[in-house]
Protein backbone atom coordinates (compact mmCIF):
# COMPACT_ATOMS: atom_id res chain seq x y z
CA UNK A 1 0.00 0.00 0.00
CA UNK A 2 1.79 2.82 -1.64
CA UNK A 3 -0.69 5.53 -1.14
CA UNK A 4 -4.24 4.80 1.32
CA UNK A 5 -6.88 5.48 -0.43
CA UNK A 6 -10.35 6.98 0.79
CA UNK A 7 -13.86 7.87 -0.53
CA UNK A 8 -14.45 11.46 -0.99
CA UNK A 9 -17.52 10.98 1.32
CA UNK A 10 -14.78 9.72 4.38
CA UNK A 11 -13.06 13.16 4.50
CA UNK A 12 -14.37 15.97 6.63
CA UNK A 13 -14.87 19.19 6.39
CA UNK A 14 -12.76 20.00 8.14
CA UNK A 15 -9.91 18.31 6.34
CA UNK A 16 -9.48 14.96 8.91
CA UNK A 17 -9.71 11.05 7.87
CA UNK A 18 -10.16 8.50 10.18
CA UNK A 19 -8.35 5.06 8.86
CA UNK A 20 -9.82 2.07 9.76
CA UNK A 21 -10.02 -2.09 9.25
CA UNK A 22 -7.16 -3.01 6.74
CA UNK A 23 -6.22 0.30 6.45
CA UNK A 24 -5.67 1.46 9.99
CA UNK A 25 -3.90 -2.01 10.25
CA UNK A 26 -1.35 -1.17 7.49
CA UNK A 27 -0.12 2.09 9.08
CA UNK A 28 0.25 0.86 12.35
CA UNK A 29 2.01 -2.71 11.91
CA UNK A 30 3.96 -2.43 8.44
CA UNK A 31 4.08 1.69 8.37
CA UNK A 32 4.27 2.23 11.92
CA UNK A 33 3.34 5.37 12.25
CA UNK A 34 3.40 8.04 15.45
CA UNK A 35 1.73 11.05 15.38
CA UNK A 36 3.33 13.98 13.03
CA UNK A 37 4.22 11.73 10.70
CA UNK A 38 3.04 12.14 6.96
CA UNK A 39 2.02 9.40 4.34
CA UNK A 40 0.74 9.66 0.80
CA UNK A 41 -2.82 9.38 0.93
CA UNK A 42 -5.89 10.18 -2.14
CA UNK A 43 -9.58 10.47 -2.82
CA UNK A 44 -11.08 7.77 -5.42
CA UNK A 45 -11.13 9.27 -8.91
CA UNK A 46 -9.64 12.64 -6.69
CA UNK A 47 -6.63 13.80 -6.11
CA UNK A 48 -3.84 12.98 -3.97
CA UNK A 49 -1.84 14.47 -1.36
CA UNK A 50 -0.39 13.66 2.40
CA UNK A 51 -1.99 12.75 5.16
CA UNK A 52 -0.12 13.98 8.57
CA UNK A 53 -1.20 11.66 11.55
CA UNK A 54 -2.60 13.08 14.83
CA UNK A 55 -3.85 10.14 16.48
CA UNK A 56 -3.50 6.38 16.82
CA UNK A 57 -5.60 4.24 18.59
CA UNK A 58 -7.97 1.48 18.94
CA UNK A 59 -7.91 0.22 15.30
CA UNK A 60 -8.55 4.04 13.93
CA UNK A 61 -5.69 6.40 12.63
CA UNK A 62 -6.44 10.00 12.03
CA UNK A 63 -4.88 12.33 10.32
CA UNK A 64 -5.39 15.93 8.68
CA UNK A 65 -5.34 16.10 4.65
CA UNK A 66 -3.74 17.89 2.37
CA UNK A 67 -4.76 17.55 -1.68
CA UNK A 68 -3.07 18.75 -4.40
CA UNK A 69 -4.80 20.51 -7.02
CA UNK A 70 -5.32 18.56 -10.08
CA UNK A 71 -6.56 14.47 -9.90
CA UNK A 72 -4.18 12.56 -11.95
CA UNK A 73 -4.81 12.22 -15.87
CA UNK A 74 -6.88 8.91 -16.54
CA UNK A 75 -4.48 6.45 -18.00
CA UNK A 76 -4.72 6.81 -21.77
CA UNK A 77 -5.27 2.96 -22.46
CA UNK A 78 -7.66 0.77 -22.35
CA UNK A 79 -8.16 -3.17 -22.13
CA UNK A 80 -10.86 -4.90 -24.36
CA UNK A 81 -10.57 -8.68 -22.86
CA UNK A 82 -11.88 -11.99 -23.64
CA UNK A 83 -13.08 -12.87 -20.02
CA UNK A 84 -10.87 -15.53 -18.64
CA UNK A 85 -12.10 -17.95 -15.68
CA UNK A 86 -12.76 -16.35 -12.53
CA UNK A 87 -9.22 -17.68 -10.84
CA UNK A 88 -7.29 -15.62 -13.33
CA UNK A 89 -9.21 -12.74 -13.46
CA UNK A 90 -9.57 -12.72 -9.89
CA UNK A 91 -5.60 -11.96 -10.20
CA UNK A 92 -5.54 -9.74 -12.72
CA UNK A 93 -7.88 -7.10 -10.95
CA UNK A 94 -5.14 -5.75 -9.20
CA UNK A 95 -2.69 -5.92 -11.64
CA UNK A 96 -4.85 -3.93 -14.23
CA UNK A 97 -5.38 -1.26 -12.11
CA UNK A 98 -1.78 -1.05 -11.13
CA UNK A 99 -0.21 -0.69 -14.46
CA UNK A 100 -3.14 1.38 -15.42
CA UNK A 101 -6.09 1.28 -17.73
CA UNK A 102 -9.16 3.80 -18.69
CA UNK A 103 -11.68 1.26 -18.74
CA UNK A 104 -11.76 -2.52 -18.56
CA UNK A 105 -14.84 -4.10 -21.65
CA UNK A 106 -15.11 -7.65 -20.44
CA UNK A 107 -16.61 -9.46 -23.57
CA UNK A 108 -17.56 -13.13 -24.22
CA UNK A 109 -15.88 -14.72 -27.45
CA UNK A 110 -16.31 -18.43 -28.72
CA UNK A 111 -13.64 -20.01 -26.55
CA UNK A 112 -14.79 -18.32 -23.61
CA UNK A 113 -16.81 -20.73 -21.04
CA UNK A 114 -20.26 -19.68 -20.73
CA UNK A 115 -20.03 -19.93 -16.77
CA UNK A 116 -16.96 -17.75 -16.32
CA UNK A 117 -19.44 -15.16 -16.22
CA UNK A 118 -21.27 -16.67 -13.02
CA UNK A 119 -18.97 -15.32 -10.44
CA UNK A 120 -19.10 -12.17 -8.24
CA UNK A 121 -15.95 -10.85 -9.75
CA UNK A 122 -17.57 -9.41 -12.53
CA UNK A 123 -19.46 -7.17 -9.87
CA UNK A 124 -18.41 -3.94 -8.56
CA UNK A 125 -18.53 -5.44 -4.97
CA UNK A 126 -16.27 -8.12 -6.35
CA UNK A 127 -14.10 -6.33 -8.62
CA UNK A 128 -13.90 -2.71 -6.78
CA UNK A 129 -11.35 -3.96 -3.60
CA UNK A 130 -9.20 -5.25 -5.97
CA UNK A 131 -9.01 -2.52 -8.27
CA UNK A 132 -8.67 -0.30 -5.40
CA UNK A 133 -5.52 -2.74 -4.22
CA UNK A 134 -3.88 -2.04 -6.97
CA UNK A 135 -4.25 1.75 -7.01
CA UNK A 136 -2.98 1.68 -3.57
CA UNK A 137 -0.03 0.28 -4.64
CA UNK A 138 0.84 2.18 -8.15
CA UNK A 139 -0.26 5.64 -5.85
CA UNK A 140 -3.44 6.26 -8.60
CA UNK A 141 -6.36 7.38 -7.63
CA UNK A 142 -8.58 6.57 -10.85
CA UNK A 143 -10.54 3.41 -10.83
CA UNK A 144 -10.86 1.63 -14.31
CA UNK A 145 -14.71 1.88 -15.57
CA UNK A 146 -15.62 -1.44 -16.08
CA UNK A 147 -18.42 -3.26 -18.67
CA UNK A 148 -19.60 -6.74 -19.24
CA UNK A 149 -20.62 -7.81 -22.44
CA UNK A 150 -21.95 -11.66 -22.92
CA UNK A 151 -22.63 -10.89 -26.79
CA UNK A 152 -19.11 -10.14 -28.77
CA UNK A 153 -20.80 -9.30 -31.95
CA UNK A 154 -23.86 -6.78 -30.01
CA UNK A 155 -20.26 -5.34 -27.96
CA UNK A 156 -18.43 -4.58 -31.42
CA UNK A 157 -21.16 -3.46 -33.93
CA UNK A 158 -23.37 -2.05 -31.50
CA UNK A 159 -21.92 -0.97 -28.25
CA UNK A 160 -17.99 -0.24 -28.78
CA UNK A 161 -18.55 3.46 -30.79
CA UNK A 162 -19.84 4.36 -27.82
CA UNK A 163 -17.55 2.92 -25.74
CA UNK A 164 -14.63 4.40 -27.29
CA UNK A 165 -15.25 6.84 -30.02
CA UNK A 166 -11.52 8.08 -30.87
CA UNK A 167 -8.12 6.72 -31.02
CA UNK A 168 -6.27 3.12 -32.35
CA UNK A 169 -7.57 0.29 -32.06
CA UNK A 170 -5.19 -2.93 -31.61
CA UNK A 171 -6.21 -6.73 -31.42
CA UNK A 172 -3.25 -9.07 -30.40
CA UNK A 173 -2.74 -11.68 -32.90
CA UNK A 174 0.45 -14.00 -33.05
CA UNK A 175 -0.18 -14.25 -36.91
CA UNK A 176 0.08 -10.12 -36.88
CA UNK A 177 2.53 -8.51 -38.85
CA UNK A 178 3.58 -5.18 -36.83
CA UNK A 179 5.19 -4.53 -33.26
CA UNK A 180 3.36 -1.86 -31.07
CA UNK A 181 6.18 0.36 -31.42
CA UNK A 182 6.25 -0.17 -35.24
CA UNK A 183 2.48 0.72 -35.52
CA UNK A 184 1.98 3.24 -32.78
CA UNK A 185 4.60 5.49 -33.27
CA UNK A 186 5.15 7.98 -31.19
CA UNK A 187 1.13 8.45 -31.53
CA UNK A 188 -0.07 9.73 -27.83
CA UNK A 189 -3.70 8.87 -29.31
CA UNK A 190 -6.08 6.75 -26.85
CA UNK A 191 -5.57 3.19 -26.89
CA UNK A 192 -7.80 0.33 -26.89
CA UNK A 193 -5.91 -2.96 -26.75
CA UNK A 194 -8.27 -6.25 -27.35
CA UNK A 195 -6.55 -9.46 -26.14
CA UNK A 196 -8.35 -12.47 -26.86
CA UNK A 197 -9.11 -16.13 -24.63
CA UNK A 198 -6.49 -18.50 -24.28
CA UNK A 199 -7.38 -20.17 -27.37
CA UNK A 200 -7.42 -17.35 -29.15
CA UNK A 201 -9.92 -15.09 -31.17
CA UNK A 202 -11.36 -17.39 -34.11
CA UNK A 203 -11.86 -15.80 -37.60
CA UNK A 204 -14.93 -14.95 -37.15
CA UNK A 205 -14.12 -13.00 -34.28
CA UNK A 206 -11.01 -11.78 -35.50
CA UNK A 207 -12.39 -10.84 -39.02
CA UNK A 208 -15.22 -8.34 -37.23
CA UNK A 209 -12.58 -6.86 -34.70
CA UNK A 210 -10.28 -5.71 -37.96
CA UNK A 211 -13.59 -4.36 -39.66
CA UNK A 212 -14.28 -2.22 -36.94
CA UNK A 213 -10.68 -0.40 -36.79
CA UNK A 214 -9.07 -2.58 -34.98
CA UNK A 215 -4.83 -3.14 -36.30
CA UNK A 216 -3.49 -6.97 -35.52
CA UNK A 217 0.00 -6.38 -33.78
CA UNK A 218 2.15 -9.23 -32.57
CA UNK A 219 4.45 -9.49 -29.44
CA UNK A 220 6.04 -12.67 -31.83
CA UNK A 221 5.81 -16.55 -31.84
CA UNK A 222 5.74 -16.97 -28.06
CA UNK A 223 2.01 -18.08 -27.17
CA UNK A 224 1.59 -16.26 -23.62
CA UNK A 225 -0.86 -17.37 -21.13
CA UNK A 226 -3.71 -14.05 -20.31
CA UNK A 227 -2.18 -12.81 -17.14
CA UNK A 228 1.30 -12.52 -18.60
CA UNK A 229 0.32 -11.44 -22.24
CA UNK A 230 -2.56 -8.33 -20.70
CA UNK A 231 0.66 -7.49 -18.75
CA UNK A 232 3.36 -7.44 -21.32
CA UNK A 233 0.86 -5.97 -23.97
CA UNK A 234 0.32 -3.26 -21.74
CA UNK A 235 3.59 -2.17 -20.62
CA UNK A 236 4.66 -2.32 -23.79
CA UNK A 237 1.35 0.14 -24.89
CA UNK A 238 2.15 2.53 -22.11
CA UNK A 239 5.71 3.11 -22.97
CA UNK A 240 5.65 2.89 -26.68
CA UNK A 241 8.35 4.98 -28.07
CA UNK B 1 0.40 -27.05 -23.60
CA UNK B 2 1.25 -25.58 -27.21
CA UNK B 3 4.19 -27.91 -27.22
CA UNK B 4 4.58 -31.18 -25.31
CA UNK B 5 8.33 -31.01 -24.06
CA UNK B 6 10.21 -34.73 -23.56
CA UNK B 7 13.53 -35.12 -22.24
CA UNK B 8 16.39 -36.14 -24.79
CA UNK B 9 16.74 -39.61 -22.93
CA UNK B 10 12.27 -40.71 -23.74
CA UNK B 11 13.17 -40.71 -27.41
CA UNK B 12 13.82 -44.25 -28.48
CA UNK B 13 16.11 -44.75 -31.00
CA UNK B 14 13.76 -45.54 -33.71
CA UNK B 15 12.49 -41.95 -33.24
CA UNK B 16 9.64 -42.86 -31.31
CA UNK B 17 8.30 -41.15 -28.15
CA UNK B 18 6.09 -41.94 -25.26
CA UNK B 19 3.78 -39.54 -23.46
CA UNK B 20 2.57 -40.88 -20.64
CA UNK B 21 0.93 -38.67 -17.26
CA UNK B 22 -0.08 -35.15 -17.17
CA UNK B 23 1.10 -34.79 -20.87
CA UNK B 24 -1.25 -38.29 -22.17
CA UNK B 25 -3.94 -36.66 -20.68
CA UNK B 26 -3.60 -33.37 -22.29
CA UNK B 27 -2.54 -35.25 -25.43
CA UNK B 28 -6.17 -37.65 -24.70
CA UNK B 29 -8.82 -35.15 -23.22
CA UNK B 30 -8.06 -31.51 -23.97
CA UNK B 31 -6.25 -31.94 -27.52
CA UNK B 32 -8.70 -34.84 -28.39
CA UNK B 33 -5.83 -36.59 -30.81
CA UNK B 34 -6.86 -39.30 -32.97
CA UNK B 35 -3.57 -41.80 -34.88
CA UNK B 36 -2.52 -40.31 -37.72
CA UNK B 37 -2.46 -36.49 -35.97
CA UNK B 38 0.37 -34.25 -35.74
CA UNK B 39 1.35 -32.39 -32.72
CA UNK B 40 3.89 -29.87 -31.91
CA UNK B 41 6.54 -31.83 -29.97
CA UNK B 42 10.38 -30.33 -28.55
CA UNK B 43 13.30 -31.68 -26.79
CA UNK B 44 14.23 -30.20 -24.06
CA UNK B 45 17.06 -27.94 -24.09
CA UNK B 46 17.10 -28.96 -27.64
CA UNK B 47 14.91 -28.67 -31.10
CA UNK B 48 11.28 -28.97 -31.62
CA UNK B 49 9.48 -30.79 -34.25
CA UNK B 50 6.21 -32.96 -34.91
CA UNK B 51 5.14 -36.24 -33.14
CA UNK B 52 2.48 -37.99 -35.42
CA UNK B 53 0.33 -40.37 -32.96
CA UNK B 54 0.67 -43.59 -33.93
CA UNK B 55 -1.37 -45.53 -30.86
CA UNK B 56 -3.23 -44.08 -27.71
CA UNK B 57 -4.33 -46.20 -24.93
CA UNK B 58 -3.72 -46.84 -21.41
CA UNK B 59 -2.73 -43.43 -20.45
CA UNK B 60 0.05 -44.11 -23.38
CA UNK B 61 0.10 -41.82 -26.66
CA UNK B 62 2.66 -42.83 -28.68
CA UNK B 63 3.93 -40.64 -31.77
CA UNK B 64 6.83 -40.73 -34.42
CA UNK B 65 8.99 -37.76 -33.86
CA UNK B 66 10.60 -35.38 -36.25
CA UNK B 67 12.71 -33.06 -35.41
CA UNK B 68 14.21 -29.83 -37.26
CA UNK B 69 18.18 -29.16 -37.79
CA UNK B 70 18.22 -25.90 -35.11
CA UNK B 71 17.05 -25.97 -31.28
CA UNK B 72 15.35 -22.32 -30.89
CA UNK B 73 18.07 -19.64 -29.88
CA UNK B 74 18.53 -18.44 -26.10
CA UNK B 75 16.74 -16.06 -25.44
CA UNK B 76 18.85 -12.95 -25.16
CA UNK B 77 17.44 -11.21 -21.29
CA UNK B 78 19.00 -12.77 -18.23
CA UNK B 79 17.34 -11.59 -15.20
CA UNK B 80 18.74 -10.78 -11.65
CA UNK B 81 15.40 -10.95 -8.90
CA UNK B 82 15.55 -10.30 -5.30
CA UNK B 83 14.01 -13.31 -4.02
CA UNK B 84 9.80 -12.63 -3.72
CA UNK B 85 8.35 -14.39 -1.50
CA UNK B 86 7.42 -18.20 -2.05
CA UNK B 87 3.79 -17.59 -3.07
CA UNK B 88 4.87 -14.96 -5.61
CA UNK B 89 7.96 -16.86 -6.81
CA UNK B 90 5.92 -20.04 -7.33
CA UNK B 91 3.33 -17.87 -10.37
CA UNK B 92 6.66 -16.87 -11.40
CA UNK B 93 8.54 -19.14 -12.51
CA UNK B 94 6.25 -20.51 -15.75
CA UNK B 95 5.78 -16.61 -16.28
CA UNK B 96 9.30 -16.01 -16.69
CA UNK B 97 10.26 -19.07 -18.87
CA UNK B 98 7.14 -18.22 -21.16
CA UNK B 99 8.06 -15.18 -21.57
CA UNK B 100 11.70 -16.06 -22.36
CA UNK B 101 14.84 -15.56 -20.11
CA UNK B 102 18.68 -17.36 -20.51
CA UNK B 103 19.18 -16.88 -16.38
CA UNK B 104 17.19 -16.52 -13.59
CA UNK B 105 19.89 -14.91 -10.56
CA UNK B 106 18.37 -14.68 -7.68
CA UNK B 107 19.59 -13.17 -4.56
CA UNK B 108 19.25 -11.98 -1.37
CA UNK B 109 18.77 -8.05 -0.14
CA UNK B 110 18.41 -6.04 2.94
CA UNK B 111 14.56 -5.86 2.10
CA UNK B 112 14.34 -10.03 1.46
CA UNK B 113 12.95 -12.08 4.36
CA UNK B 114 16.11 -14.64 5.26
CA UNK B 115 12.96 -17.45 5.60
CA UNK B 116 12.23 -16.68 1.63
CA UNK B 117 15.23 -19.29 1.03
CA UNK B 118 13.95 -22.18 2.92
CA UNK B 119 11.32 -23.14 0.23
CA UNK B 120 11.90 -26.44 -2.16
CA UNK B 121 10.96 -23.61 -4.77
CA UNK B 122 14.17 -22.79 -5.01
CA UNK B 123 15.66 -26.76 -5.95
CA UNK B 124 15.46 -27.86 -9.14
CA UNK B 125 12.77 -30.43 -8.38
CA UNK B 126 10.88 -27.21 -7.26
CA UNK B 127 10.86 -25.30 -9.83
CA UNK B 128 12.19 -27.15 -13.00
CA UNK B 129 8.34 -28.09 -13.31
CA UNK B 130 7.49 -24.76 -13.69
CA UNK B 131 9.98 -23.59 -15.95
CA UNK B 132 8.90 -26.45 -18.41
CA UNK B 133 5.24 -25.80 -18.00
CA UNK B 134 6.33 -22.22 -19.06
CA UNK B 135 8.01 -23.29 -21.83
CA UNK B 136 5.35 -25.86 -23.23
CA UNK B 137 3.28 -22.67 -22.72
CA UNK B 138 5.48 -20.66 -25.07
CA UNK B 139 6.57 -23.28 -27.31
CA UNK B 140 10.20 -22.78 -26.03
CA UNK B 141 12.45 -25.82 -25.19
CA UNK B 142 15.52 -23.72 -23.77
CA UNK B 143 14.91 -24.11 -19.71
CA UNK B 144 16.40 -21.00 -18.29
CA UNK B 145 19.50 -21.85 -15.95
CA UNK B 146 18.94 -20.77 -12.89
CA UNK B 147 21.71 -19.61 -9.75
CA UNK B 148 20.68 -18.90 -5.76
CA UNK B 149 22.75 -16.39 -4.04
CA UNK B 150 22.51 -15.47 -0.44
CA UNK B 151 25.46 -12.69 -0.19
CA UNK B 152 24.25 -9.71 -2.79
CA UNK B 153 27.93 -8.07 -2.28
CA UNK B 154 29.55 -11.78 -2.87
CA UNK B 155 27.13 -11.66 -6.30
CA UNK B 156 27.60 -8.69 -7.26
CA UNK B 157 31.51 -8.36 -6.40
CA UNK B 158 32.36 -11.91 -6.86
CA UNK B 159 30.72 -13.99 -8.99
CA UNK B 160 28.59 -11.29 -11.63
CA UNK B 161 30.90 -11.16 -14.21
CA UNK B 162 31.57 -14.71 -14.70
CA UNK B 163 27.65 -15.30 -15.10
CA UNK B 164 27.02 -12.28 -17.35
CA UNK B 165 30.51 -11.20 -18.42
CA UNK B 166 29.36 -9.46 -21.56
CA UNK B 167 25.79 -6.76 -22.10
CA UNK B 168 24.38 -4.89 -20.82
CA UNK B 169 23.67 -4.33 -17.33
CA UNK B 170 19.76 -2.58 -16.63
CA UNK B 171 18.77 -1.58 -13.07
CA UNK B 172 14.75 -0.49 -12.63
CA UNK B 173 14.58 2.22 -10.73
CA UNK B 174 11.71 4.29 -9.84
CA UNK B 175 14.24 7.19 -9.86
CA UNK B 176 15.66 6.59 -13.28
CA UNK B 177 16.13 8.91 -15.89
CA UNK B 178 15.96 7.15 -18.99
CA UNK B 179 14.00 4.46 -20.62
CA UNK B 180 14.40 1.35 -21.44
CA UNK B 181 13.54 2.20 -25.05
CA UNK B 182 15.91 5.60 -24.88
CA UNK B 183 18.08 3.52 -22.96
CA UNK B 184 19.16 0.28 -25.38
CA UNK B 185 17.57 1.50 -28.40
CA UNK B 186 18.27 -0.82 -31.34
CA UNK B 187 21.13 -2.35 -29.56
CA UNK B 188 21.16 -6.39 -30.06
CA UNK B 189 23.21 -6.75 -26.87
CA UNK B 190 22.60 -9.38 -24.01
CA UNK B 191 20.78 -7.92 -21.58
CA UNK B 192 20.88 -8.27 -17.49
CA UNK B 193 18.00 -6.87 -15.90
CA UNK B 194 17.60 -6.41 -12.14
CA UNK B 195 14.69 -5.98 -10.45
CA UNK B 196 14.67 -5.51 -6.41
CA UNK B 197 12.91 -6.57 -3.75
CA UNK B 198 8.54 -5.06 -3.05
CA UNK B 199 10.47 -2.09 -0.96
CA UNK B 200 13.38 -1.32 -3.75
CA UNK B 201 16.64 -1.51 -3.56
CA UNK B 202 18.40 0.24 -0.27
CA UNK B 203 20.86 2.56 -1.36
CA UNK B 204 24.02 0.54 -0.90
CA UNK B 205 22.63 -1.63 -3.05
CA UNK B 206 21.79 0.25 -5.97
CA UNK B 207 25.08 2.13 -5.53
CA UNK B 208 26.53 -1.53 -5.59
CA UNK B 209 25.19 -2.15 -8.20
CA UNK B 210 25.75 1.28 -10.30
CA UNK B 211 29.17 0.68 -9.42
CA UNK B 212 29.24 -2.42 -11.50
CA UNK B 213 27.92 -1.58 -14.70
CA UNK B 214 24.08 -1.20 -14.35
CA UNK B 215 22.05 1.71 -15.83
CA UNK B 216 19.18 2.94 -13.96
CA UNK B 217 15.78 2.90 -15.87
CA UNK B 218 12.42 3.57 -15.08
CA UNK B 219 9.19 2.88 -15.59
CA UNK B 220 7.69 5.64 -14.77
CA UNK B 221 6.16 6.97 -11.04
CA UNK B 222 4.00 3.76 -10.61
CA UNK B 223 4.76 1.33 -8.08
CA UNK B 224 4.06 -2.42 -9.24
CA UNK B 225 4.05 -5.49 -7.41
CA UNK B 226 7.04 -8.30 -8.41
CA UNK B 227 5.26 -9.82 -10.39
CA UNK B 228 3.57 -7.15 -12.62
CA UNK B 229 7.20 -5.40 -12.78
CA UNK B 230 9.21 -8.61 -13.92
CA UNK B 231 6.57 -9.23 -16.55
CA UNK B 232 6.49 -5.65 -18.05
CA UNK B 233 10.22 -4.69 -17.76
CA UNK B 234 10.93 -8.21 -19.41
CA UNK B 235 8.20 -7.43 -22.04
CA UNK B 236 9.88 -3.86 -22.50
CA UNK B 237 13.59 -5.40 -23.10
CA UNK B 238 12.72 -7.85 -25.46
CA UNK B 239 10.28 -5.78 -27.65
CA UNK B 240 12.45 -2.69 -27.73
CA UNK B 241 13.14 -0.26 -30.30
Amino acid sequence: MNLILFDTNDIRADATVDATGVQARHLITVLKVTPGQQVRIGVIDGSTGVGTVTSIGDGRVTMDCAFEADPPERPRVDLLLALPRPKVMRRLWAQLSALGVGQVILTNASKVERDYFDTHLLEPNGYRPLLLEGLQQARDTRVPVVSVHKQFRKLIEADLDGLFPEGRRLVADPNGQGSIADTLGRSTERVLLAVGPEGGWNNFELSLLQAHRFTPVTMGTRTLATTTACIALLALVHHRG
